[in-house]
């Protein structure tokens, strides 16, 4: 497996396009489409919220039928949440104005349930759907398979998102090189089980529906479901992965080494787009990485890890370079799982080195100047050793700061 | 039942006192005791962490014993949270001390385990015991039972509080005036299921240990697990409930209207001292309250309020006094509660008014100026309809601001 530059167009088949549609940004692109031009296998993972958006509604079902998908339209700026029925009409309007498009550029038959739409932005406007028709349009006719329409696509779903986020690795498969390539946009609302988070990853590999369900359940738990920024769920989380195989390898229909090579790959491009949307979280400095090594379970290593990568104190302290361990204790001990806390110890590494903060559950003499530059880097890492078991779990967050604070007083206007 | 003003002094027979003991602020009273001259029987509700500090260890035991409580010596600035074993001996320690020290004033024969000890500050740092044991004899030579030594104990237990928390309430039973009174502190770290909260309850009314235990049993699922500040339950949460039966009335050992009394005059005072904590919750500017109505179950409301209640995302626009109702609705949608969005509707309400700005899961127009003004109030209210129960709840917090950033960014230092 290699990582190379690349994202959302890289895999053979797929391309993409953005345009400006002023949906309620200025200035900038705020909508995004991905196009196969071969039907694509898909799977999809959403939200747990009750309150879901209708392009979750619209989207779930048809990754969960066997339709073919061929197009992904997506917009920022307004989530097409709590618009009541109204809402999947904006969908449905959306994608038959896609499927036309792309038939009369391309010849091709697609319908409006091959089509995919996705939203992030403020809750509870209604779509202004003859911008929205408008971009479909701008759309279908800019769309291209080179690396900078997809980092173009990449930028127009953002929303207080402060980078980009794209990812891409290729394997071999069957003799035939297989690619995987995706984007992700990300900040706030970002919590475990699916947070205002879109995310999109295209492959070309060759794979039955039933794998690729299989493969992207999985690895959703110890990806994006490992990363918070504020414990908020949002109404629109939605992770899209389409495999068209146009890489020409025999069908992968049963579990195996080739199995095995595309869910690495897919893991690799998860894991960095899920750290990616952590470490961009709204107003964090730093990265916020913790790996909890040694637990009874693999399930409570993940709820160990996420409970302190959640925690509201423990991030401040890491905001204030605070080697703060009692915290992380503490929220180690309110986290659901039942465990002896005189056998914990706790270590916190960066590119400035490791230091050992405390052991059989109490402090030990450390040297705080020491300390506070480890926790001065853009990523730091807090290691918990449960000293009870052999499972490990990693979960990513980022610190609390003024900034999270300025961006949502009052992020409506 | 009649409010008045006072605290922990203001029921028969018990007195307080508080000290500078130095333990970790200096220039301030940092320790305090309250002592009840006739033994008094205790109930006691402690934090869920598993990570517990050595003093709620230390109560627990007593409390659920059928040994008599004759003081509680309680500090600020350090925890005795994660310290071990000797954890345990300093409680030892501080409670035999206590114990000599008022035996030597009053000539009583109080054990060891007839007192009491609370901790709250830093987790992880060890006591100093000779300031500790120093104060305990500074206390037990300052007690009086007036208003004014009440008051001081309420001082000397805050923390990062920015006002002193006491309720008082007195009311009739069996042709006695019965008095309950209370004192509290807590900021940070409050959440659900008791947080680092310290709440200390007197009352002078005669009953029965079970009834005691019930009552309060029963009456923190309204108040003190109804707040939140940060989402952080710490290692320390103690309420402490004591009645020594100095009012003189026939002892209360069976259910009927002299123990329904007694349950209103306690909540009375728990719901005084929860709300004052949450509105005095780190950095808060203004108490955010959550009312739930015409939920199906009473769990159900609760759950629900509280997730709002919780919401960072929620909390930061109620902060910019911005009334993004989307996140309140995302925010029932992600408790845990299944219902149907289309049911809900959404209120403001504050001294200024009351605004509606959502029905049927959708926004409504409405004067967003209103809104706004309605939000700038000390105390604002969230009222949310299910629209399919009869089931009601309140849950307190309150706003994410600047200063919790700056308070908890470099707490230790």
């Amino acid at each position: 497996m290699r990582e190379i530059s690349g994202g959302v167009t890289s895999a053979k088949g797929f391309s993409a396009a953005s345009a400006a549609a002023e949906i309620k940004y200025q200035g900038r692109d705020d909508m995004a489409l991905i196009y196969s031009e071969f039907p694509a296998v898909s799977a999809g993972v959403y939200t747990t919220n009750v309150v879901k958006a209708a392009p979750v509604i619209w989207d779930k079902k048809i990754t969960d039928s066997d339709n073919a998908v061929c197009a992904v339209v997506v917009n920022s700026g307004i989530a097409n949440a709590c618009t009541g029925e109204e809402g999947i009409n904006y969908c449905s309007q959306t994608a038959k104005a896609a499927a036309s498009g792309i038939n009369a550029v391309f010849n091709t038959q697609i319908n409006t349930d091959n089509v995919l739409v996705a939203s992030t932005g403020v809750i509870g406007m209604d779509m202004p759907m003859d911008r929205v028709l408008n971009g479909v349009n701008m759309l279908v006719n800019d769309l291209g398979n080179d690396k900078e329409h997809g980092t173009k696509a990449a930028c127009a779903i953002m929303t207080t998102d402060t980078i980009k986020k794209e990812a891409c690795v290729t394997f071999e498969v069957d003799g035939k090189t297989v690619t995987v390539g995706g984007m992700s946009k990300g900040s706030g609302m970002i919590h475990p089980n699916m947070c205002t988070m879109l995310a999109f990853v295209t492959t070309d590999i060759n794979i039955s529906k039933e794998l690729l369900v299989k493969a992207l359940k999985e690895d959703v738990k110890d990806t994006y479901n490992m990363i918070s920024v504020d414990g908020d769920t949002s109404t629109n989380d939605s992770l899209i992965l389409l495999a068209n195989g146009a890489c020409g390898n025999a069908v992968i229909d049963s579990e195996g080494e080739d199995y095995d090579a595309f869910c690495e790959a897919l893991h690799f491009v998860n894991r960095k787009l899920a750290m990616t949307m952590a470490g961009d979280g709204e107003g964090a400095s730093k990265l916020f990485e913790v790996k909890v090594d040694h637990a009874d379970t693999r399930e409570n290593a993940r709820i160990l890890a996420r409970s302190v990568v959640s925690s509201s104190l423990t991030k401040a302290a890491v905001f204030g370079n605070d080697a703060n361990w009692g915290r992380i204790l503490c929220a180690l001990g309110y986290s659901g799982v039942d465990f002896d806390p005189q056998k914990v110890a706790l270590y916190l590494e960066s590119s400035s080195g490791r230091i050992h903060i405390a052991e059989h559950g109490r402090g030990i003499d450390f040297s705080e100047d020491e300390a506070t530059k480890i926790l001065g880097r853009k990523k730091v890492t807090a290691i918990v050793d449960m000293g009870s078991g052999e499972e490990s779990a990693t979960a990513w967050g980022c610190d609390l700061t003024y900034d999270y604070i300025k961006i949502n007083a009052d992020y409506r206007s």
